[in-house]
């Protein structure tokens, strides 16, 4: 399966999303400060494929150098889960994948041996990438299970193989209607400033010849008013306990409209998206990136000199603009507070 | 007062708005073809302006050849009259000024001196021009009369100075608020794919001094959500006898999430931008624009090969999202059918 992430012993290789689809280049880091800051540079992007690069480049500095201490090993762990943790703020997958990772380390005492701590956080992160796979496929099952007929679909951003270990959630979906004959076409939104739409999304469908085009998000409504899209798919950043879900900057107008036009407007994420000490929106912090992004184009400048711009990385789709939320155990529906927590009891 | 076109015998001079805001370029027409051309390609582009420029541009030809016989002048009339429609298809205030001309001409018998004509036919475009001068400083005070307190307005493309003869039409509402102290700030939504708000609105907010940022229109259903935007003002390409309005695509997204927060969402339009021929959104054509305008930026491809786009230039908001349409001669609310009808009764 294709994933945006390779790793071996001492190094985490990314393909560099900034360059698609231009170039596919492969970016290897050999640090975790490397790493660390490939995420906040957006060489990977997409909050699973944030969390598997996050564990496994925990791994690049805690192999690379050799351990005389304990100490001086945990010293180090605990410096760079720091690092880590500083280098993206709205996806919570981030913080669920180094959290596994210091869960595991805490279970050793002090006598134990680096080597044996370093084999069992390789495991870890290991299995936290493997996971997503399995989860991405299972998410990709359960939507697909929701449509019985062709379905043209909109999506927003990049939720695909690109922003997982492998599959995608939201395209993860589309490529299970594909092989099933139902992805009757993919409408992708270019997803301003970054384009993550016109760059990545495309580039995965082409990639799978699966029917699909290119529009400006201001042209989404207008699609929805001319009756030509059945469902709207998008991935998510975070869900808070209420179903509330933050995801790219621009979801929520879109999915507004689909309420709109009664279309019904589906998220896809994995249990590890959910944040439930975060109980509703107001719980879930929003990045604001450099106004660079909007105001330049490739480092070229478009707009005026001395303009100001207001650059929101993400927004949040209040719950009752969502019809389901699609996760690797099956759809949940609303009540989203009391369905939320009830498959969660049953996940613990 | 600043004005895009500029005009003598012979010729019509527009500022070019492809290169702004980085050049200030004049391209001077010296044929009724080179105007026809300039508009299509967007050297001017916004509702009103197109009108004024296509009434002047008639001018060029007429005024440029020396004719031998009305026969003769009347068929190149006729001629680039058919010429100048085939340019754009959505804008009505084209249309509106195209037939004022031809009605004028239409006035004189076979036997009329071509110069008497000629005469008459520029005092015909020079006066809609004029008009449209007077008519946006009247909608500008009639839009300020809606507010008492300092607002935050949410603006999308450009209907300003630079999309009519002068002043604009939602930036003749700012800038008459800004004139008594009550334009607090102004929210440009970018406007992809031609970025009319990033480099058309933006610049002329800045010249100015009225308080203002840009932010892709993916945030403009955030800033509502944050209760940043107190009211939302755009133009209208055309408009039908129930208040249906066709705008620069993205309209009906911010109109609908605009409904969705309660905030009130203002057409600001000249009696000539209503169609009462249509009677309502499905008579009013839509322009599809070339895919490359998404597909590229500046001429530099920076999506995938292969790939289609889909690339409305203009959506259509129903009038059951509009507070109100902002006209020369006072605000028309719901209901749309009747008011317009007894607004244009009163008008003839």
């Amino acid at each position: 399966m294709f994933s945006p992430i390779r790793f071996s012993v001492g190094n985490v290789e990314l393909l560099d999303q900034r360059k698609l689809p231009a170039a596919e280049e492969w970016m290897r880091c050999e640090s975790t400060e490397q790493v660390a800051v490939a995420i906040e540079d957006m060489v990977v992007r997409g909050a699973p494929a944030i969390g598997c690069t996050a564990a496994l480049g925990m791994l690049v500095d805690l192999e690379k150098l050799s351990w005389k201490t304990w100490r001086e090993f945990k010293a180090t762990f605990a410096t760079n889960i720091e690092r880590m943790r500083c280098t993206r703020p709205t996806a919570v997958n981030l913080f669920f994948a180094l959290n596994k990772m210091v869960e595991v380390a805490a279970k050793f005492a002090d006598e134990s041996s680096c080597d044996e701590v370093r084999t069992i956080l390789r495991q870890t992160a290991e299995a936290i990438f493997w996971d997503d796979q399995r989860t991405c496929m299972a998410i990709g099952e359960h939507g697909a299970d929701l449509f019985s007929k062709p379905v043209r679909i909109l999506t927003h951003c990049n939720a695909g193989a690109l922003a997982t270990a492998g599959y995608g959630t939201a395209l993860g979906v589309i490529r299970s209607l594909h092989k099933r004959g139902l992805a009757k076409h993919v409408f992708a939104d270019e997803t301003r400033p970054w384009l993550q739409g016109a760059r990545l999304t495309v580039w995965e469908l082409l990639q799978e010849k699966i029917s699909c085009s290119l529009n400006c998000e201001g042209a989404a409504a207008f699609l929805m008013a001319n009756g030509e899209i059945d469902a709207v798919i998008t991935g998510a950043d975070r869900i808070a306990a209420n179903g509330d879900t933050a995801n790219k900057v621009g979801t929520l107008g879109v999915a507004i409209a689909a309420k709109h036009f009664a279309i019904p407007f589906y998220i896809a994420a994995p249990f590890s998206t959910f944040d439930l000490k975060a109980s509703s929106a107001k719980d879930i912090p929003i990045e604001y990136r450099a106004e660079s992004e909007v105001l330049e184009f490739r480092g070229a400048r478009h707009t005026p000199m001395g303009l100001k711009a207001v650059n929101p990385s993400f927004d949040i789709t209040t719950s009752n603009l969502i019809a389901g939320i699609i996760t690797e155990r099956g759809v949940i529906k609303a009540p989203y507070s009391a369905n939320i927590a009830a498959a969660f009891k049953g996940h613990s």
